[in-house]
């Protein structure tokens, strides 16, 4: 039903195409066990189904030797009493201690030691972290985005990086959110706005042809 | 429909009230000529229908002697040809070319000389500005956020102010977007992610209540 | 002899006085091994120096019931390959790596559970942090700053807080640098640009008239 | 005398060569009448004396066609009242207000459509600008800094690019600062910390080689 509001931005000059670049990173958001353990207040049955198409992606970049990063959220203490903990009660709810296994990854990602862990407390793996200069050491023009949640850290990770003139890709079957409708509608508000959403198969030739 | 996602995400946690502050100040988002003509590629009647409330927040917020804030974009030939250009294919279109009119914020306003126009490239009022500094400087605690569009620079603003720990508020009848649906969805996303979605009355009680 | 700087610049319009605020918090740069143990590549016995001024102004922190800041920096091996450790080279050489107690800070600094530790990886505590949101959250206007190194972190960091317009407070005896030559130039270019450098008494009597 | 800092640091781990990457850009700051125009409160014949050398550079990047950026300061009414004003007191006097010739770049430096104008209102190019997806767009991994002052734009900028991971390069002989002892002091510490100082023939011999 939201498919409306992609006619409609469309014929109002959003959503181009921007294209891969030349030097992509893979970027592989919050796939750690509060949301993934349905146990768990955040944790989804709908996330758990995206890892497969996660795990695709990585194999097809680690193949391509493109860097790799991964995200976690985890907060302290001295965090509870903020504005930002009122609205995102979770927090307050132990859902994201550090020092929990609930921010810890998924092993089935297998992190490598060359694939660095940014552990942020926004929604955007941008904000408030050194990811910027750690995409800039490594030239990268291109972040391919994946994980979850999609009307969370996927928009706002999309966003800061369309900010930054990056090439941004979303990759559909390999993003999340624990509220299908919402997928939707911020998969397409992503698409006309901010980045390129794009399936695994697209992803897996470009990263195919890449030379390095 | 939205409201589903509502209440979904209300039971995991989100959705949090953060209330209002005790300093706050009101930003006008983009209520410039090209949004609201609606000969201009982006404009809409949408947008148009909540010039009224955001007059009357207006009136509010200057009686009651609060710092107020406008933004407008403006882009120069120089970011014509970039990833952020090609995916909002308005600007390369001259929807909002600096030096035209179409940046220029409506006269209805009435613009004071010590209410600062932050001209802005990006979705969010803060980023690539010192919006944050001039906050800081009059010791802002809360940001009353009105104007367009919910989609985007509403949502991006309301994301950056929570990322700051600013009490964040928006005003549910002086936002608008010129699709209805992504209004809707918009709000919720940000009423359970970012900031209060309150009714005008809400804020003029609080308003009325200040003592400076 | 580095006087004459600053009579300079203040006949050209810098160096005036900033003053107190009414909300102020203390930040400790970098009190951790790695610059206090003289046998260390980064330690230094100026840095020792500081430290009896530090529990001084931490002490009288406490006692006015401030919030209080410590920061540390601590790198991972995915930063060693940057520019920006190609300049730095004692991150390459392992003086500040990650889990190591190189990296701690100085027990008799006695850190408490609601004074958070700020895990930087740049000069300013603000680059890369979320350092702001924390200030913001507890409607913070002036940062008291001490620790090391005055050429590096405490120039850093006061440059930031003068960029977001806090009153930035420099405490002149509890700020040191491994080079007395180095300390002296840049407290005369931090009091010229960025924040007053005052004495360890002068926070003091500040903090003494606090009411909270 | 300051050579005795440059020394010790060195013995520290500090001072590492960066060197050139392979997409450099060059950015002029803040050549502007109010810093050149020795009858202006900010001005001075140092600055001056450093144009011969910056028009070298800008000739030599020209003919490399690499990006090239200008940078000038200015300042509104509203921005009069901040911290950030108090201490920076020339702010107040009126020496970069917007819309008076004092903020207009020099003339000799022939500013082309293609090269875009930074107005910022902080040292660093990067503070409160969109200076960095500038340069994301263009895919620039090295920053050649020029202008004036060293003590405060030139080491505020170089500070950023290097803490974004960007190859900084500050060139001696085109920068300049109204104390020449500031100068020698500051351009010690952009050596030691955050860029290579390096001469203008190193610079014209690097831009000689590229191959656009």
């Amino acid at each position: 039903m939201y498919e409306e509001v992609r006619d409609f931005y469309l014929s109002r000059g959003f959503g181009g195409r921007v294209g891969f670049g030349e030097r992509p990173a893979l970027v592989v958001i919050d796939m750690a066990k509060s949301w993934l353990d349905t146990s768990s207040l955040l944790g989804s049955t709908n996330v758990q189904g995206v890892m497969t198409a996660i795990l695709d992606v990585l194999k097809d970049a680690r193949a391509a030797r493109i860097p790799i990063f991964f995200t976690t959220m985890a907060f302290e203490a001295a965090d509870m009493a903020s504005p930002y903990a009122k609205k995102l009660m979770f927090v307050q709810k132990g859902a994201l201690t550090a020092g929990t296994d609930m921010v810890e990854l998924d092993p089935r990602l297998e992190q490598r030691v060359d694939e660095p862990l940014i552990v942020k407390q926004r929604a955007s793996a941008f904000w408030g972290t050194n990811f910027d200069a750690h995409l800039v050491a490594r030239k990268i023009d291109t972040l391919i985005i994946t994980g979850c949640s999609t009307s969370g850290c996927i928009r706002g990770t999309a966003e800061s990086a369309h900010n930054l003139n990056l090439h941004t890709i979303v990759v559909r079957e390999a993003v999340g959110d624990r509220s299908s409708l919402a997928h939707e509608a911020n998969l397409t508000d992503i698409d006309m706005r901010y980045g390129d959403v794009v399936s695994k198969n697209e992803v897996a030739g470009y990263l195919g042809k890449l030379k390095r």
